[in-house]
């Protein structure tokens, strides 16, 4: 397929007449073919305006249809072959088999979705009947969740398909029955271009009005709030920076409608090392932490970047194998010279900070924008001391604190903002201080390890991937997994509808075997 | 039980050393014993603290303890007897009757959560099976929901009972295993601290942590504000005007970490009244949308503050016996005297805009804040070009829009604002014009009404009380009924927790008996 450099709107391709701009390899600072067209606050309203027409049309399709929509696009991006990963290497410095695994995820999430449209039970079908002789009458009601509205999704950098134009966020909004404009990525913009037109090519064949998907390049200091700002748009999914998503909360809240920002930003993703768990095994620990801690360069929401243990012998053992693991390893090339930059200097400064030491520093690359892992240690009462020891520095850079007791252990877990992960090393002698650590944790994180490393994101009904803040701007929800398609919905309730004039979902005869909650109690489909 | 005037801080009765005020009787003018203190932003520093170390031990006590606290804070509140009718009577204007039946929702609801929280669905539980032979292996993944932390909730004027200190907020909020630090409403002092000591010795009984309740007086703006601007506070529960609700919004997302505000705030309610419905019963439903508009001198949320219908010899008849039955209805009393004058402003204020006519008043009422209802008339291209005329009117006061073609009619349901229910009379002649309003209706209100009036609140499953801005600031929720208990919840995913360190909702003998979705498939409990 060619890749145009175009604005993909509703079922047109459109050549931006703001800055055009080219995909880079970050691997060689090689600028490649062709120039991509920024878009102008007329295209975003253009999009907007096609995704608020399509709005009713789409969400009233069956939910075999949309279900069926979400297997073609999955189908279309299978279709794609070797270009997208081909294309996808090159703008991202990721490895074949990690685009391959990724979008082998990003298929999976559309195909999911398309099983929990299927279900319907994300309709979350309540009946209460009427009950005329009661004092007063009750009404016969029946709730059903509908979509919000059209979905802005920003594409996020580190997974270029399963978080990106046809990532986690789209596939949501889409299964909610939103339909979606992206607001594209500037990493990898002919990635993007491919999979929107998979995406715009599954609409079409689907028989869906046009607006249902849109894709948009430009700045997100311009496209990105012109998008947000305008009334069409009812929520956003986002994944990237604190400060890039702060800013959509700001001009979400500022809206004359506020709307939901679904902003997923920045964790540390803490490991406790429970002393138990540190007689046995400290070693194993440590060289299995820097597996993780390099994994595609550290460039994960979920990198493990704090390690809390006690101080001791068992501590130094852990050190000496991760520092022994981690000058083995090699560095290797970050998604683009901005996050490359931004990791040197966020490696500098921490290793400058009053009382942090360096541990040791994995293997210089041999690309242009290879990543040179680093770990660093502090003490618990300079880490509780100085609040910059918390920010995240995207990339393969971990900070251990040494506790001296386990009270400072749990003092360090209270201080932590919040975090999408939190990690516990324990073996059934740490019993007492895992359960005194539990409550924290649950208060802290939106998941909760034992014995793993949190790298490792699995697509299921069980999984969340969210947290307090500043984890993410909204702690209700996930944007990983089954559940995300809440996110995108809101109740109705129906009072005395007749038969003729009641949505199929909330029907007496359930012809759609949805399970549906009748007057309290939960009846299966 | 005797008034003291004080604020309920955990355990405590205090004094506070701000403002002291006296409740006031709207019937009469006359002010009542005892004087009641405001407290300091001390106060609300001591009641979130205390809120805040109650969190955890709350939130892990059994659903089944949680379950009966519940109930007995409801007990509690029926052992008050005659005197919290009676006080509230005096506060408030409002009939005995009314409260009455308010004070059995009240109680309704609180045992309604009882029951959500022992059949514990709201847990949400999920469980994704290990998969240790897949590549990569799938870790065990378990899913359950907790409480979002204190909840700050703020009393509404017009149910001192049910929107009140014990209210649906409160009620859902510690079924959710929140804690709550109530600013009761300056309207209804006395009545709200007959109910806070009835919660206080329920905490205190069930032997609960004394944080998990407290209630301050005081003002919005110091008291309120100070309340929501504090770390420990995680959400914020509000019925209220919508300058007051969207001042709480405010305050929430310029805090360092923003809170979810479920604020319910403003709707006008639309009637559409479909032609085939009119030349069969115009008058009837005349004569049953005046009965629903002066009901409690129309200060409910839900009062039909708008009536759209075509032009014609059946509107004439709808007018003819609406002015009729208007004309026989007497004012009754108004909350409290500032209601009461910005109703009298309000009805000034729209009888003088241009293109708007009076249709006929109520009468007169014989005590001070009495409320003369009034109905106005309009026609659908001044209501169009005018958005003073959609702006609620606390009180008996609604505007007849007049549509010269059923195009008009779809073209005012798109132009309105978020409402709490829009309500469509048909038969089934209007099958075709019901069809395409409710998909318009759908996206603008969260509940949808049939040949009915909307006062009427039922507090069951399948309700929702909410809907897309101004009428509430989060859709995505209702503040009545079972489901109002999602709003303080967030989920937590566990992964290879050992089977002692999991919780009970999520052991393999599934001890609580829940439902639970297991791989993707519901199993019930």
């Amino acid at each position: 397929m060619t890749i145009n450099g175009d604005l993909l709107i509703g079922a047109s391709a459109v050549k931006g007449s703001a800055a055009a701009f080219r995909a880079v390899n970050p691997a060689t600072g090689e600028q490649f073919e062709p120039s991509f067209s920024s878009g102008t606050v007329d295209d975003v309203e253009r999009a907007c305006e096609l995704a608020g027409e399509a709005f009713d049309t789409y969400r009233n399709t069956s939910l075999e249809a949309r279900a069926a929509f979400l297997e073609l696009a999955a189908q279309n991006i299978l279709d794609l072959g070797p270009q997208l990963i081909e294309r996808a290497m090159q703008e991202s410095g990721l490895p074949q088999a990690r685009l391959e695994g990724e979008r082998g995820r990003t298929v999976g999430q559309l195909r999911l979705f398309a099983k929990v449209v299927r279900d319907g039970h994300f309709l979350a079908t309540a009946l209460d009947s009427a009950l005329p002789e009661r004092t007063p009458p009750r009404p016969d009601l029946r709730l059903r969740k509908i979509g919000l509205g059209p979905v802005a999704v920003f594409g996020a950098s580190n997974f270029p398909l399963a978080f990106s134009v046809a990532g986690g966020d789209t596939a949501s909004a889409l299964a909610a029955g939103c339909p979606v404009v992206v607001k594209a990525h500037g990493a990898h913009p002919g990635t993007s271009e491919l999979v929107g037109k998979a995406v715009q090519a599954a609409v079409k064949a689907a028989g869906l009005p046009e607006g249902v998907f849109s894709m948009l390049h430009g700045d997100g200091r311009t496209i990105g709030q012109a998008l947000v700002s305008h009334p069409a748009i009812k929520a956003v999914g986002f994944t990237g920076s604190r400060q890039g998503g702060l800013a959509l909360v700001r001009t979400a809240a500022a809206r004359e409608e506020p709307i939901p920002v679904y902003a997923e930003m920045s964790s540390i993703n803490p490991l406790f090392l429970l002393p138990g768990a540190m007689d046995e095994k400290a070693a194993q620990i440590g060289t299995g932490f820097i597996d993780s801690l390099v994994l595609g360069a550290g460039q994960f929401c979920t990198n493990p970047g704090l390690v809390v243990a006690l101080e001791g012998a068992a501590l130094d053992r852990f050190r000496e194998a991760a520092s022994t693991a981690l000058q083995g390893k090699v560095g290797t090339t970050m998604l683009t010279p901005g996050i490359h930059a931004a990791f040197n200097s966020g490696v500098e400064k921490l290793g400058k900070e009053a009382g942090v030491s360096l541990v040791a520093r994995g293997q210089c690359g041999t690309t242009a924008c290879a990543g040179q892992a680093a770990l660093f240690e502090t003490d618990a009462a300079n880490f509780l001391a100085n609040p910059a020891l918390e920010d995240e520095i995207f990339g393969a850079s971990s900070l251990i604190v040494r506790c001296a007791s386990l009270e400072q252990f749990r003092e360090v877990a209270e201080h932590l903002g919040g975090q999408l992960t939190a990690t516990v090393f324990l073996v059934e002698a740490d019993k007492e201080a895992a359960q005194a650590l539990l409550p924290v944790l649950e208060r802290k994180a939106g998941r909760i390890l034992i014995n793993g490393y949190p790298t490792g994101v699995e697509v299921s009904h069980a999984m969340v991937h969210g947290g307090p803040f500043p984890a993410t701007s909204d702690s209700r929800s996930t944007s990983v997994g089954a559940s995300a398609i809440d996110r995108f919905l809101r109740p109705v309730s129906y009072q005395d509808l007749p038969a003729w004039l009641l949505p199929e979902a909330l029907q007496d005869a359930n012809p759609l075997g949805l399970h549906r909650v009748k007057n309290g109690e939960l009846l299966r489909g």
